[in-house]
């Protein structure tokens, strides 16, 4: 099968990921973190080197600002019920995903205020209609760094000014760019930020990482045994403990750090570029043909390895599955994220998403258009 | 190594677990639930099936109420938190892990009333002392049904049958008894219980699993992408998704398909046996030697694989640092148990614990008991 559904979960992923996993599994998948004896120290320290590649990959001076979630989606619900208490506002994006959208519309039972900042028909929020909702009670801004929709990148370096110049905190949520975007956390004045380790970092599912600014109070959110304070009753106040209880996925962690040393052999720049390249090429075709209907831009500014599209006429599930009996796996419908069908006109019907990986190549971009001319072809002849 | 830390994380795991881990990330590993191309029907397919295997487990007959989380922790937090609301009651016990006690401690400051059933000092509570807590108001008693610390297993069948006659919600802890004690959750009249994937189920870490009774109101706890209703901003309601937002981790879950496979091959009451095998004889040589004191009960009566010691006049510590220094893995401390240490009179030492698994040999047994008798004779010698 030719998978392009790497915004989902990237797939493959590097020999090192799998046989990083087995080792670990297979030789010290004790549990980190409670135990002095050898299995348990080795590790302890594997978390522990994970925690540090990736605080060097954000430019996070202090390893424990690191904290090791089960996904991006426990690690947004960690900072946003965390940190928005009655009475706040929030501020976030027509962009965002329901792992954002449905936790502070959780929260709006709770008497926290939010606006949803729309975008234009491209996917882009911008920067005036964010300062704009700014209110005296506004806590957080929440933004979508990459659409996986639409690939769109909002700028969180303005957007983070903004939220300096008013003293409001800044939460990115980094599930599509972390590990293809260089993010460096103090440049854009992250606050907060949560992604997931088995997307561009191309590690194991089960995995994915919440950086918390040094001193910043987020309210503790899985409460439980963390290996440290044991005789205490009281969730430990300290990072990471505060936010790792129960057992970590030690072998995910292990893999993880596997697919991050994997993207600093290969180089960050290189994986966008080649990825961009195979994006390009598929724009490229499909522009070409007057039954693709595109979402987004159409250029390559700012933008990432996601496309959405339709094929005039026909159902997003039917194009997929179509697609699929072809020996090619795309996604349809909604994508988890509501407001941006508004965005780009597609409530009715959602979209066909292609999202090409590094282990992706030009030729099965080709099979792709041709695929996708021949569902035309077939279309066209039967109508 | 060899590893006495089973009641933290069964290791090894039975080859078949580490191979579907394997046979998942290389092939399949595709985000279940969200796409409609074939990798993605055959993560699907393997995450149901694997419902469906615990749930026969356990006597559920709906494998919807499964739900898969990343840790028995988790799942505490989402029983615990989802239930309890302000000026509820809840009663628990003294042999409590700190995945139950720091959630209910969480929320006392939110006005929820809590009870701790005190235990006798071989770590058994009295279902009268349980029944006498019952108020008004009690909405919830959460009990663990075998303790991390002493290994005494508490009788949830009649506490069950107390919770049943007073209309109280009955939520067990079940994370070192799954997999190696049958359970039944309608006999036990259980509503909620969670457990780890990777203790007694012989799963991966990174895996846990929540029952909820059908029809039992919990409210939501991690919020976001359930690749349904993914057109809606609001929370599903129905089971599983209602608590499986975020991408599920795939392999895990497919390496506890494998695990609860083994265990219903080999037979959960073999695996049983042979842990209490092991038990019965370390207790047999511990009791032969005054230098060893013992916690809990020293016959083999509602005992699981777990013995707590200290060797006399030796920092739990030290004696679990020798061990290693002799390639034995144990734990020591408070094994974030923190009240059973007032149970069992460890309040400043901690314990020495043994969890024997079901890869663990007599001889091995016999090796510990030798390493035991080189340290006592060690200390001996240099007073």
């Amino acid at each position: 099968m030719i998978y392009f559904d790497n915004a989902a979960t990237t797939f493959p992923k590097p020999d090192t990921v799998y046989e990083a996993v087995m080792e670990c599994m297979k030789n010290y998948a004790a549990n980190p973190g409670r135990g002095s004896y050898d299995m348990a120290v080795r590790a302890s320290k594997k978390v522990m080197e994970t925690r540090e590649e990736i605080a060097k990959l954000f430019n996070v001076s202090n390893l424990f600002n690191i904290i090791f979630t089960s996904s991006a989606t426990e690690g947004l619900n960690m900072g946003i019920k965390g940190i928005l208490k009655r009475g706040d506002h929030v501020i976030t994006t027509a962009m965002e995903h329901n792992s954002v959208l449905r936790p502070i519309n959780y929260l709006r039972k709770k008497s926290v205020k939010s606006s949803i900042v729309g975008a234009d028909k491209y996917g882009f929020v911008s920067l005036k209609n964010i300062e704009k909702q700014i209110r005296v009670n506004t806590k957080m801004i929440v933004v979508n760094h990459v659409s996986n929709v639409t690939g769109s990148i909002q700028d969180i370096e303005r957007i983070g000014e903004i939220a300096r110049r008013y003293g409001v905190i800044f939460m990115v949520d980094a599930s599509q760019s972390a590990g293809v975007i260089n993010i460096d956390v103090n440049k854009c004045n992250i606050d907060v930020m949560a992604f997931s380790g088995h997307k561009g970092l191309l590690g194991p599912q089960g995995t994915g990482v919440l950086y918390i600014r040094e001193g910043l109070e987020v309210s503790e959110y899985k409460s439980g045994g963390t290996g440290s304070n044991s005789y205490s009753m009281h969730q430990p106040k300290f990072l990471p403990d505060k936010f790792e209880s129960g057992t970590l996925n030690t072998p995910g962690i292990a893999g993880l750090y596997a697919g991050v040393r994997f993207i600093k052999e290969i180089g960050m720049d290189n994986i966008r570029k080649h990825e961009l390249e195979l994006t390009e090429a598929l724009l490229k075709e499909l522009k070409k043909r007057d039954y693709i209907i595109l979402y987004g831009r159409e250029d390559m500014e700012d933008r990432s390895a996601v496309v959405s599209l339709n094929v005039d006429g026909v159902d997003s599930s039917d194009t997929a599955a179509m697609l699929n009996s072809k020996g090619i796996g795309v996604r349809n419908g909604y994508h988890c994220a509501p407001l941006v069908h508004e965005v780009i006109g597609t409530k009715n019907r959602g979209t066909v998403r292609v999202s090409p990986g590094y282990f992706n190549t030009l030729e099965e971009i080709e099979r792709l258009v041709k695929a996708l001319d021949e569902i035309h072809g077939g279309i066209t002849q039967n109508e």
